[in-house]
């Protein structure tokens, strides 16, 4: 892809949201088998649930541009869980294993908050305000995530990774 | 590295620091070389010396472990970094190109809020409070930076994109 606008890159980073969506609605599923603790499953299982609706949000942002979702893959999200993946093969306690998974997931958390706030303010900027407000209420569930994430390893997961 | 302690899943997180942060010394003087903007050229510059300064203090902390820094590669900031290079080889227009400058440094200041949040909870668990400390001023910092960075994007940098 030739950039050479901002609505350009907008759309980039769009492409760049949708691949790593579709790259999280894939290895979730996998984090949620190695959880153990059954409040972390429960968080997890929520986040796959918005990432599917976030998923289909950018489906439908897309709708309204004259670009196509796919023929990008998102290389950030990629090394995430490829870095995740190879925590969780070191760690042998179940109980480590959970604080790992938070830690894997709340990088996730962060490169998408990151992601999808460049988005919004290039959506704003180019005058797409719907777009901005749907990426605003986005932005807003992966930080309420991020929190959730750290309230669960707060309050008991990494006391019991603690006293394996 | 066998880990069943959240002692060495805290070790694990500063080798991962260290990776990560070494990786940013070495691409951040591409990315200051690529921008065209001389408010963002000094803002990156800024995060070039605090970055030796997050390093020094990563390796201050292993002196007080029984661990070596070395020896793992940070697989996400790698991805990020290559796709922030992948990015910029597609961009044609300078002015679009110092937005996406932005676009891949906030992700990897995102990546550093993660990583850092995660090191000082797991520090303050274990009872390594100096260690928390520690970090929770680098935190500051990265937060500070990534700030800094919706700053210069807000005030020219994505509008001289647009009228590109």
């Amino acid at each position: 892809m030739h950039i050479d606008t901002l609505h350009k890159l907008y759309v980039h980073e769009l492409k760049d949201l949708y691949s790593a969506e579709s790259q999280i609605l894939k290895a979730l599923p996998k984090m949620i088998e190695a959880a153990t603790d059954k409040e972390l499953r429960a968080v997890l299982e929520e986040h796959l649930a918005e990432s599917e609706e976030h998923l289909a949000r950018i489906v439908r942002l897309f709708e309204g541009l004259e670009f196509e979702p796919g023929g990008h893959r998102c290389r950030g999200i990629e090394g995430l869980i490829a870095e995740a993946s190879d925590v969780l093969a070191d760690v042998t306690d179940d109980s480590v294993k959970n604080a790992a998974i938070i830690s894997g997931c709340q990088r996730v958390e962060h490169y998408e908050m990151a992601a999808y706030g460049v988005a919004r303010a290039f959506a704003a900027k180019i005058g797409r305000h719907d777009d901005a407000a749907v990426l605003t209420t986005t932005i807003e569930e992966e930080g309420a995530m991020d929190r959730e994430l750290t309230r669960v390893a707060e309050h008991h997961i990494n006391f019991t990774a603690l006293t394996t």
